[in-house]
């Protein structure tokens, strides 16, 4: 047996994730079946465990590629590129496997009394990025403390998203988050430069 | 068989509504066990169909049960009010089996792409009175709505806990709740209210 080429490695690590994501995102993780997985995919058990170990494995990989998704539809910067980030993940979260698996598998965590917040943990280091690239631009009001900023937002994001599910199915989560950042950004953003962010719903929307 | 006294059937109601939110906590709603509940209460099965007509119902007493648990508890008015419900909450969330297990019955039904939002729903309405207090006594900024500052509150507090249960088992909770209104008080008070109101953490201790 030849070892496979770098490109097919790849070819095959994509297809094993976008299956997995798309099983995750309808089963939940319990009740993800691997042999599904691997038919969707269209590769072999023992490709699936060369590339993730295991179903959790798996999973976890499933969690790390959220960001993937989102970062590069943005050119803004600082805390409107933290808003942006934040309305592309609603609006693709109606139609991105990778995403919808990431916030099943991170809410099921959290629901069953998990204690592992790596679901999360990506999105958190994400945002901070943001609002430090903020701090220097001195976008932050006083005192605002980036850390614990990212930490609230990806937590409210979360359950913004878990009660708009319930709701309607998320269709006005796009609205939602605009209207989380109406109520949060004359908390978060110097006085001085709060007209200079723009909420409008639609920079989430194609990219 | 004599029908019970009034006053007997209350007891062996809230028996029941313990036994199971303590149950609903452990396992979730999948894995609660109408015999360990039964024998928990130290009632028949006889008494959980005639008060709750099913294990849903009983489900659905759980978590409509929730606010009885700390509304009485609060005297304050207004924005006020509200701060204080969500920081009871937060502090009761380490100990009372009646929001443990309302909590996990909510996340857990939209983890699971549930569409029924009336776990959240009577947080929602006793939000909203608190915003509409406080719109009759000016403590609201112009342009706030109360009906969609009560949603984001409602759906925020769900994903901070969520997160939160993740990071340190809720330890800090209290503390992320006033963070939270740290950061969205700016953008819902009129300005000039805003140094009225007392965020201290522990207003929701004790009670």
């Amino acid at each position: 047996m030849t070892p496979p080429t770098q490109e097919r490695a790849q070819r095959t690590r994509e297809a094993l994730l976008w299956a997995a994501a798309e099983e995750f995102d309808a089963h939940g993780y319990a009740g993800a079946g691997i042999t599904r997985i691997l038919k969707r995919a269209g590769v072999t058990a023992g490709a699936l465990y060369f590339h993730f170990g295991s179903k959790q494995g798996l999973a976890d990989a499933v969690v790390a590629a959220q960001a993937r998704t989102i970062v590069p539809r943005i050119g803004s910067d600082g805390l409107q590129r933290l808003v942006d980030i934040t309305l592309v993940w609603a609006w693709q979260l109606q139609s991105d496997p990778l995403l919808r698996a990431g916030v099943r598998l991170a809410v099921e965590q959290g629901g069953q009394g998990g204690q592992d917040p790596s679901s999360f943990h990506s999105w958190k280091v994400l945002m901070e990025e943001c609002l430090h690239a903020a701090d220097r631009r001195g976008e932050l009001r006083e005192g605002v403390d980036p850390e614990r900023v990212a930490t609230f937002v990806v937590g409210a994001c979360t359950g913004v998203q878990l009660y708009g599910q319930l709701r309607n199915g998320r269709k006005d989560l796009a609205e939602q988050v605009v209207h989380m950042w109406q109520l949060l950004l004359p908390g978060v953003a110097a006085p001085g430069k709060l007209a200079r962010f723009d909420l409008d719903v639609r920079r989430g929307m194609g990219g």
